[in-house]
């Protein structure tokens, strides 16, 4: 899509640090990290997000994470990752542009996880059944 | 796994609101979701993490999101969600048996992404350079 920053980046029409590519991914480290190491992993097919990918694409870009994460961890040192899909401007997606967030965990570096609550069976039940009803 | 709980989740010896199953999945709500309709997409198989999964398991795992995320956000009346996986401890993880969180979002629902830093092209192509030495 001619005006999407991440079709630009695939297409390496905007410079990036390039991490790996195949045929239908690109993976580059984000130029605002949440910490050091925090990659992306695109889909050079353009979608606006994970859930509107094809299957193959979807696909593609999991394998990558599987590929790229260890490197990623171990080259900064970390313990873990986190893998991040944010769909939607509610959850926080910039680009609209299918991609995942690799970003490299180390204990407390000071990324608080969020709140949980709880909930009772009932209330679970409850919910589930809507949900169920739309699958 | 006998002293898995995600094992005993899949394999119904535990109770919970199942949303939905299919030969390689079960998907439930988080009994201390983040926000209400937090689902949990498992794989039936065990593995410690996403990283470890087979491509099939990985695969099929990705393809139950595609399918679940949607009525998660529809049934909650969200704008969006975000799909995460947290890999290691020092990621957040506390089951070690692959599952990726489904959260759904709404806008000023009080969950605060984490700050970014900067980091300038040299620092960028240094770690590049160590992780790609890693693939």
């Amino acid at each position: 899509m001619d005006s999407c920053l991440f079709c630009k980046l695939a297409l390496h029409e905007i410079p990036s640090t390039t991490l790996f590519e195949d045929e239908r991914t690109v993976v580059f480290l984000d130029i605002n990290p949440v910490r050091p190491g925090h990659a992306l992993v695109i889909s050079k097919a353009h979608a606006p997000d994970l859930l509107a990918s094809s299957r193959e694409d979807l696909h593609a870009v999991m394998d990558t994470v599987q590929k790229i994460a260890p490197a990623v961890v171990q080259a900064t040192g970390a313990l873990g990752c986190n893998v991040t899909a944010n769909v939607g401007a509610a959850a926080g997606q910039v680009i609209f542009h299918t991609h995942l967030h690799i970003i490299p965990r180390h204990e407390e570096d000071g990324l608080a996880p969020w709140p949980h609550e709880s909930a009772t069976s009932e209330q679970r039940e409850a919910l589930g059944e809507q949900i169920r009803r739309l699958l």
